[in-house]
């Protein structure tokens, strides 16, 4: 059906500013995600250049000819600019140009925003096109649009958000290898999670730029880079997140804006979290926000906050709205059911399995049930065997070893439904298998 | 500015079908949040009639005069139409008639979705309008944005969604309280969190309807109701709960919805899901949804999955989307500055502190220095006294106790940011006081 509709369509240009990291990404799921994302834009999306500062140099994967130098003339021949160059000129320049084109705009630049966005937001509404930027304020995770429409109707009052994965893995490494900072950031920067001058991400500009973002998307108030209060981590010792951790509290650096009856407070610093609370699970170089709304109460958002494939992923979802717009002057329709995939049974499902046993304690049953496992190509991950333990008959709490009875608790590498359930028939039917006690299956490993 | 264009369109007319909880919410925000929702809609929201069985009985904050009986005439004098009755019919017809009528529909019905959504969607293409329906997913958290918007330039390979709060605590209570699955129900029933009659949550029914939606909406493939594998969690037991605890994982609940070459596999089972997986750390009736892309890679979405609020939180936004998309033709403009708030400086910010100090190991110091806090009227939430342990000047690992000095943590309750320093400043100048060793943030408590 909407393939139908993006034939009959003509294409939409697409021209990218910048062939850095995020660019190659965005070029490389722009060509092999072609048709998917033709069928979701409501027309074909045509990629008609890359602009690059050394047209010379050769990018991995982009075709040659579609790199140009000329980034001005290329935004005046394209629907949808997409501008991943970073740093204010000539980003805001070629922004203004493109939306005075008439072209819908999709950035990632956090620091243009966090300078400008006000002035860009305005030139996109005089000339009646989008300006989309989801990638800016977390990478692949959506949040601009949860913040700007799903909340819409209702009162944020307190956003704390770790929006920085580099300072993010340092105290993590910290807290659960003992690091100390320069060590966590040595290996941060071995790994390629923090850049050789880590002064941004450590020193907390970075966060600083995100959080001006997002207290501006909160409040609907217009919040100045200089107004966020920032620290950085470089003053955290190793012996503030061992007595973090003593205390029942992780060391995180966020990003928090927050709405008072007297005004908006937006700061960036290392804080306290309680090991109860969500952040406190954030690892890594992961990133998460949480936000705190009237009616809707607590909700996190959690994902990479950085990286080529994820911020591309925020990218093109942005390009693929900004399309739906042009083409159908709106978000169009659901278009749930284009792909028309098979829906497959229960039985075809494949994952991992724990199954629990009751079995006779004596040698030789755990070789018995390993036997039929390998039969029917089910192999196993791990196995652990205990004393069962049952309940005295009355009530008492105590629980006794059962006498000849050993409990067996098989995990399973990923097998189909249907070869488990076979498995599972022909092991009880095994003479030293006195019950099958439960089936259930692993999932998220 | 915004103020000034909402004021300048004729209102939008609001219609509500059913008034109970969520009804309520719904009602209560268009009313108390009046002047923000036209602000950020573009036009006045007016409420022009609540439907219900009995217009007599009164409702908590509603204007009797609002309350009709008659559903068929008011969505025909409606712009936008909010059906909150649930089921099939007659949901099904009133939303058919109001599209038809050339109304915006707003759902939270995950049954009638489930069950006819490709219907209801066709209708509301075919006639030009908008039908959204956020909360019929997972309560208050986005989700449908996301997935239809923010991932639409992605390629989705897997879905684990908590999205039933009932079975959510139930599991819980098992795992943290020890409870048995028929205690556990019972006291999700004594909290309100479980029906009289749990059978639709407990068996799974309710989360396999969210199953469906998410499934069609992620694979862009229509998912009946009857082919997704539905398990519910009557066969846990105390034991199953202690076991996966014992090897490291928790149970949950879980709707999987997975793209496979073969297909897509939608199901709700028990799961064990591993100790360190986002998942499960989502405790009590929260619910929360890990998503897999190929680009983004991990994501997670995190919230109140139920509840009169939450639900209207999403009901509202959107309502607001469907305002914005009937005013500008479009999402709008990025509006994000009409509230304009003022910026307040860091030294205003209110949180907790965390405070620790080598102090003289001697009787008195703490009466010293609670002394200070109280004096500056920063109150104290708990005190922690510890031998000062240092480290060798060799680099030896070991760590001995200072002699004469101990370590006191001050964990203090919520201050100003000016206050605190104040504080600390006359703190570091007591005799008794050796250094101020660290001075953190506490937040998220």
């Amino acid at each position: 059906m909407a393939a139908s509709v993006s034939a009959s369509r003509p294409a939409l240009r697409i021209a990218v500013l910048g062939c850095g990291v995020v660019g190659t990404q965005v070029v490389r799921l722009l060509t092999q995600q072609g048709a998917d994302l033709a069928a979701r834009a409501g027309a074909p999306l045509e990629l008609v250049g890359v602009a690059v500062r050394d047209a010379g140099a050769p990018r991995d994967g982009v075709d040659p000819a579609l790199l140009t130098t000329d980034a001005e003339a290329l935004v005046e021949r394209a629907d949808i600019v997409i501008e991943l160059m970073g740093g204010i000129e000539p980003a805001r320049a070629l922004i203004l140009r493109a939306v005075a084109a008439g072209a819908s705009v999709v950035t990632a630049n956090k620091a243009l925003l966090a300078v400008d966005g006000p002035t860009l937001y305005a030139a996109a509404e005089a000339a009646g096109v989008d300006l989309y930027f989801e990638a800016a304020v977390a990478g692949s995770i959506p949040l601009v649009r949860p913040v700007r429409e799903s909340l819409a109707g209702d009162r944020i009052r307190r956003v704390l958000g770790i929006v920085n994965g580099t300072t993010n893995y340092v105290l993590d490494q910290m807290a659960t290898a003992g690091l100390d900072l320069d060590r966590a950031v040595e290996q941060a920067q071995h790994l390629g999670y923090a850049e050789a001058d880590p002064t941004a991400d450590i020193e907390g500009f970075d966060a600083a730029a995100k959080a001006a973002i997002l207290a501006s998307l909160a409040f609907h108030t217009r919040v100045p880079l200089e107004a966020v209060h920032r620290e950085g981590i470089t003053g955290i010792t190793a012996d503030d997140v061992a007595w973090a951790g003593r205390t029942g509290h992780v060391v995180k650096l966020l990003a928090i804006a927050e709405r008072t009856d007297a005004g908006v407070s937006v700061r960036v610093h290392p804080a306290l979290v309680p090991a109860s609370h969500p952040l406190s699970g954030v690892h890594g170089a992961f990133n998460a926000v949480f936000v705190e709304a009237e009616a809707a109460g607590e909700l996190m958002f959690y994902g990479r906050g950085a990286g080529g494939a994820p911020t591309a992923s925020a990218v093109l979802g942005d390009v693929v709205s900004a399309a739906r717009h042009r083409v159908h002057g709106g978000l169009g329709p659901v278009e749930s059911t284009y792909a028309d995939l098979p829906v497959l049974p229960a039985s075809a499902a494949v994952t991992r399995y724990q199954v629990r046993l009751d079995v006779a304690d004596r040698p030789g049953v755990l070789a018995q049930v390993s036997a039929v496992l390998a039969e029917h190509g089910v192999s196993i991950e791990a196995v652990r065997q205990a004393p069962r333990l049952i309940d005295p008959p009355d009530g008492d709490a105590r629980r006794a070893p059962a006498p000849s009875l050993a409990h067996l608790v098989i995990t399973t590498h990923a097998a189909t439904d249907a070869a488990l359930s076979a498995t599972v028939a022909a092991i009880a039917e095994l003479d030293s298998v006195t019950r099958v006690v439960s089936v259930l299956r692993v999932e998220g490993a």
